[in-house]
């Protein structure tokens, strides 16, 4: 398994100085930038779309981890590449396509992952782990912050992560929701390797990002 | 008629520094924030939402005209008022239901307004312009910034100009789309008193936003 | 124009004795049974399906005037039919085909209504209004029983009524929606000949039906 | 396991006198009033919706079990809350979000269970055994009384009978479709301990049902 | 007006050996080729799609008039316009942006047309004639052939001919359902100069069409 | 496992003369001649609809094998059923009650099939081989032809493969998606004994049919 990395996820930052926001956790040390893309209709809730993420894209070098929570998703894939996404994850749950819709990203030359709903079950990437280069593992309902992680995933963790030894491939194990200092070790010692944080980042302004961003990776 | 107001669309600001464009264009002399709210499924693109109206809404005291291109759309007007909305304004053609939106958006106290695509009949508002605020009638496809002013649409605003006026009630009728300097006196002398603009405000930076501003009201 | 008639709608009755309400008020001198079926999909409320209609149906000769506010609707006439209903209602906003919904319920040999939602225009049933038996005027948003008369729906009434007298054909102009002692008379007034009443029928127990039902027909 | 019960289905009871039928199962022996709630678009048919719960909620004590065939689900939750139910079971075909769905009724301190249909697998409940309290086995295709008892389910419950005691925790096997005396000792035997039975139960008038509600209890 | 054209439908041809009816139509006299498609949600059937159009392309050099029911439709109109298309005409019912559709379709620089539902109002085209090359009156529901003309059309017919010449645009204005050698005769008087018929046309063989076509157009 | 079938998809036939191209690959000695429905909904292409089959029925007395990339999918199978087909296949994606589907399609007293796209699990069909009598693992996305067989799907026929052997029933594996002369015994050997192909059938003409169709057989 390869060292935890952790993706600030921009949906706890400050909307109003996004560039500056993702500047700092670049500075503080972030792995990623993990941008949470809501339609309104996948999810009960609606964030931001690709002219947010075009426009923070040359504030940092670092990857843009972006989640899509939008449902029908193919007319979409095209303008997140554009704006300069390096990984697109979508939703099993969001249509009856999403082997074509992964060919379509990674036709984009792009990293492609696939995100699981908590209830979810693991049998869903079965057929499509052979083409993906991250599984997110949604420990919280996707839709909005502040929720506390639902620790029945964790198992979920175990079995994706068995999964993907099992390929011999090099993919990420991302996990999203509720990740804290308390719940970062778990969903570590389960098998993850790329943790998404929002508030737990973002808390008590840019001077603390870097111990925020410290205190979510494995110790010792 | 009440004098011309200009709304400036941020759809054209620099959404890394959204919270220093809004104030911008308030020190220049904008008489409202204008907020395009795409979901994506109402219209082929995907803006933001709530969160973000939320985090620039302090920056200024002028009012924030919201227009909501949501379908359906009744689930989100809470948290658009939540998010500091002064005008929440919904389309007819987004669902069967437009006078219940309305009478929502009314019960909390704020403006309401209905927006009309450029296929739309002025025959469509007849009978909800006791209960509005504002009509914004569109002079181009709802979506994308940077399009032509479609000068079919005139005629609608001479016709919604007439119906305004024989209700004898305040109600703006603000025009949205390819607004210039060449083509806001055609919108104004067809009866327009608000005028939306994107990159005709937010062109040549923030030292021109107060001359692009004053280009847009009527001379003299 | 004729007589006004009185169509009870049971949707403020009591659903656990259904079968002794719809004989109490047949008793009272109703015209009708009005039944407000609701899909939760077209409206944000479900009330009662076909097998409701038909449990109903042996207990009075009074027609069945069944108020369809489902989307889509077509593949449901047929089981409305079946259950009995005289009448069936629906809405233009509902679909792009609202002829071929008319055919069809006429081709069952029952009578067809349309109805028009309180921001509808009189425009929509232009070119159908040769072919219906009933058009209904809205005067609050369909969905929940209790609501205020939209004043504005009496302009519209009127507007129906010219369309309606012009055709010569026999079409009974309905409303529906806060209709009360009160808001009858002008209802009345202004064209309709079949009121819909809820709670202003319903209130006060059995005993007082007669009376509702009476305070709602014109005086003297 | 524990004692079998019987929730007499009212989708075969008189609706015209509801209230007497619920009262009339509540003496023959019923341990639950099992509701079931089709919207016209999850099935191809529509029954009742949550005022006719309410209405019939306070003539007895037994707990409401209301299984709600509706997509979307989310808007309606509260509505049957609040209607008296005691126990809301939603199907995981329904929605991309059934972990949200359950965390929702269970937020409303009422029981949660999960309804699967005849084709789905067993798997789709793995990852929210955790937090429900009743899983729903459908022995028929969900839409419609007086359908034949799939036997291929029996294997399904005995899949969910062992995932169930797996857990350790209190959760009900409930089943549906088909449930006569010949076919309960099969749905029992395979692990069910809670019998839905529509027209096996108001079959020859309310002087049979305690006899009929008696025959699908195990025998000795 | 100008001189009255025929299109017949390959509705009516058979598939089986369609290059061959297109031909012969071509030969008999026809105007242009009328195609159906049918998308099964729009319109209640499913019909062909541009691969069909694409090979039937080269048989004649006729101008192929392609009527697409489907909804939504802006994903398509490239698809048609490449299978060889030279008017694509489409539905105002199908979606909240016919100008865009319209745009859409005069960018490929070929002709665009609006077609009305029997129960639409000419009013839906009053804000995009300026646009067009043709419109379509439904004299039947779309969906299937074989129907029967409705005669309220022809009212219609005769609104959008004043429409059309107020206009002092080249714009057809075309009918479609039911049209024999009986109602050709009132569309073309209510002002109809291009007319679509399938069983009309295709009724008797091959060696009928040219007399089959010449049945349709005005006599003398 | 039974002897390997071939059939020719008429999705890469000539449309101009369909009903020569099917009695050509019948001569040719197809198996069967397979259709391939699409809808522009479930999949992003529109192809043929019941007409069509109908069409092209009595060229030859081979089974029909229509796949039905419909969905909603209930609506239409009484139109496929009376235009001839011998098979209907349809997808567990489209809908949530894939069984009452397949007992649809059984109660016409034709053959049901289930088709599982790329990334769907094989746990996808466990609770409804007791019904069918086909099973198809698409080896492509579907939607349009000429694609590349997608290898992993080997691993997913080997699964299916034995699941239908422990049924012990009469279930064919059909493979559908890149089946060439180098795929097909790849396909073969993991257990499919059915094979659709498109343009590996019908390149080179007519009088290349038979060594086509030859070249997918099993050798030796």
């Amino acid at each position: 398994m390869s060292k935890v990395q952790v993706a600030p996820s921009i949906l706890s930052a400050d909307f109003a100085r996004l560039g500056e926001e993702v500047a700092a956790i670049a500075e503080a040390g972030a792995d990623y930038i993990h941008v949470d893309v809501m339609d309104g209709h996948f999810v009960p809730n609606l964030t931001i779309g690709p002219a947010v993420v075009k426009a923070i894209r040359s504030v940092t070098d670092l990857p843009f981890d972006v989640h899509l929570m939008i449902s029908p998703i193919d007319a979409y894939i095209d303008a997140f590449v554009d704006a300069g996404a390096d990984i697109l994850t979508v939703h099993p749950e969001a249509g009856a396509h999403l082997h074509r819709t992964v060919q379509h990203i990674k036709s984009a030359e792009i990293k492609a992952g696939v995100a699981l709903n908590p209830a979810t079950p693991a049998s869903a990437i079965e057929f499509i782990l052979d083409q993906v280069d991250l599984i997110l593992v949604m420990s919280v309902n996707p839709g909005f912050g502040g929720q506390k992680f639902i620790s029945s995933q964790l198992r979920k963790i175990e079995t994706v992560r068995q999964m993907i030894d099992q390929t011999g491939r090099d993919i990420r194990l991302e996990v999203d929701g509720g990740v804290t200092p308390e719940t970062a070790p778990q969903a570590i010692s389960a098998g993850a390797d790329m943790l998404v944080a929002g508030s737990a980042v973002f808390k008590n302004g840019p001077q603390a990002y870097a111990a925020n961003i410290a205190a979510l990776r494995p110790k010792g």
